[in-house]
């Protein structure tokens, strides 16, 4: 099943999808997040879903307010650079996925607007698939990492290469050196810190489904494409990740306990688009408009730029 | 007052600071949590503070089990390199301050282990003062920011360079040239990414105490030690910070809304000691022990090292 949240009626609501145009109204679960914090079980939510699918109220899509599916998840895990389109970019970097965190409060759902200043300079889309955590865990091994998956959705991972710019110091690292008369020397250091050009308000359009995983038996089989004001970006598949969902559960857990709720954005999909375009040219700062990710047997994530 | 939260007799209590060796039990408030999430009101606590104070059960300091304050902060935001003591450390870097976000799940309380393991690397201490919102914004003005912060805590933002080198990428950027032929140019590029080395489990300790702003006039005038099994590693003062919590609190809530419970660390301090050392200098991987970060009217976060 797929399952979302939204605004509705002055209140919020988990939907299950019932087809491209409908949805259902979940009753009795108040949210994916009371799943998550163990308020409510996994069982009575799909319970609850298979009740309204079987004959709860039904509500248009089009008029649906859609709010990120989980509203404030313990940590939103980000791969970066997991894409094996462009190994040649990458000079040097790890042998492991590497991993930032975005703040739960630069979410949101799908149709809200993406609120961009002047002073964040260029700001690019990165469609990714997202994994949504349902049972936590620490040293998880890879063989069982999808027992850990609840579902599968999508991420917009906005990112700003202008604040990244802004946000990094080329500094000198203080090692330790025993040899030295006060024990440390200076290493020529590099390094950027993604609060802002990776975490700002709206960052993070996340949604519009969650697809449970007995939707999505393989999640590296996915066609994900990106278009910006109707217009094709990328298209790319999940195929091309370079560390799989689970290598990805399996590594990340042996440093930061995985909870429910956490949400794993995967990396982005990279590869050029017949028409040779690329995500980091379609600045959303300067061009406005709408960007949509849309992820096979998940969705489409929509969501408008405005200026504020 | 001083606040904060342990384990006492099998479940979660909030406590305040009586004496230096005493606290009592906070009835009726479950957690700072349930507070900055809205379930209590902030007058609420300080009322039932007060009546813990005036006559609520004793509990010897030295039997607490303490928890983080906060234990699912909406983020932990962290500054970097925010030390006027080493200036002449930065070849470049940005005159605003640069952030990243550390998870809930890395956060423990003072007293509870700091559990590494070989291949972490090198870990250090970063001993730095907290700042708990209270009351959420966006655009918060340089001149009303105080009275967003509910109080201050201590944090100690363990950092593992061995972690920072391994996940930084030397790589090709993609860049927007409209003069190229496929409208791209690749730029040479450094970026670090911080989740395992800022963000994994323990590296966040954090308390024991929140000392409300009414303790705490003055954030930026205060003592602020590190010490590793009882030797100074760094004894400096928050005077000695380059942006100040009012810029701080500021300068995030244009780009990040802050919420309430959100943490801000400020930064290290990074003085040298008389010693010589620098907490760089302290391998906790290699040499475990206790490290403790004591700021003036807030307490003494102390953590002993293990490995598993």
């Amino acid at each position: 099943m797929r399952l979302g949240l939204a605004e509705v009626e002055g209140g919020v609501a988990v939907l299950v999808r019932v087809s491209e145009d409908e949805a259902a109204v979940v009753e009795g679960i108040a949210s994916l997040d009371a799943v998550f914090l163990g308020e409510r079980s996994i069982v009575d939510l799909r319970a609850a879903a298979e009740t309204a699918l079987a004959g709860g109220r039904r509500i248009p899509l089009a008029e649906v307010a859609w709010l990120p599916p989980v509203r404030r998840p313990g940590k939103v895990l980000c791969v970066a650079l997991n894409n094996s389109a462009n190994p040649d970019r990458i000079m040097s970097g790890p042998d492991t996925p590497a991993m930032f965190v975005k703040p739960a409060s630069s979410l949101i759902g799908s149709g809200r607007p993406i609120r961009l200043r002047q002073p964040m300079g260029r700001v690019h889309p990165e469609p990714e698939l997202a994994v949504v955590i349902g049972t936590g865990g620490s040293d998880i091994p890879v063989d069982s990492a999808y027992d850990h998956v609840f579902g599968y959705t999508i991420i917009n991972d906005l990112t700003s290469p202008t604040m990244r710019d802004t946000d990094t110091f080329h500094y000198r690292a203080i090692h330790p050196d025993p040899e030295a008369e006060d024990g440390i020397r200076y290493v020529d250091s590099w390094v950027s810190y993604p609060a802002r050009y990776k975490g700002s308000d709206t960052f993070g359009p996340l949604g519009p489904w969650v697809a449970t995983t007995d939707e999505i038996t393989d999640p590296h089989s996915l066609r994900i494409t990106c278009t910006h004001d109707g217009g094709l970006v990328t298209d790319d598949n999940t195929a091309n990740l370079r560390f799989s969902v689970a290598e990805v559960v399996s590594f990340a857990s042996e440093y930061l306990t995985l909870e429910p709720g956490d949400v794993i954005a995967m990396g982005t999909a990279l590869k050029k688009s017949a028409k040779g375009g690329a995500v980091q040219n379609v600045d959303l700062n300067r061009l406005g408009g709408v960007i949509e990710v849309a992820i096979e047997g998940i969705g489409t994530l929509s969501n408008p730029v405005e200026w504020r």
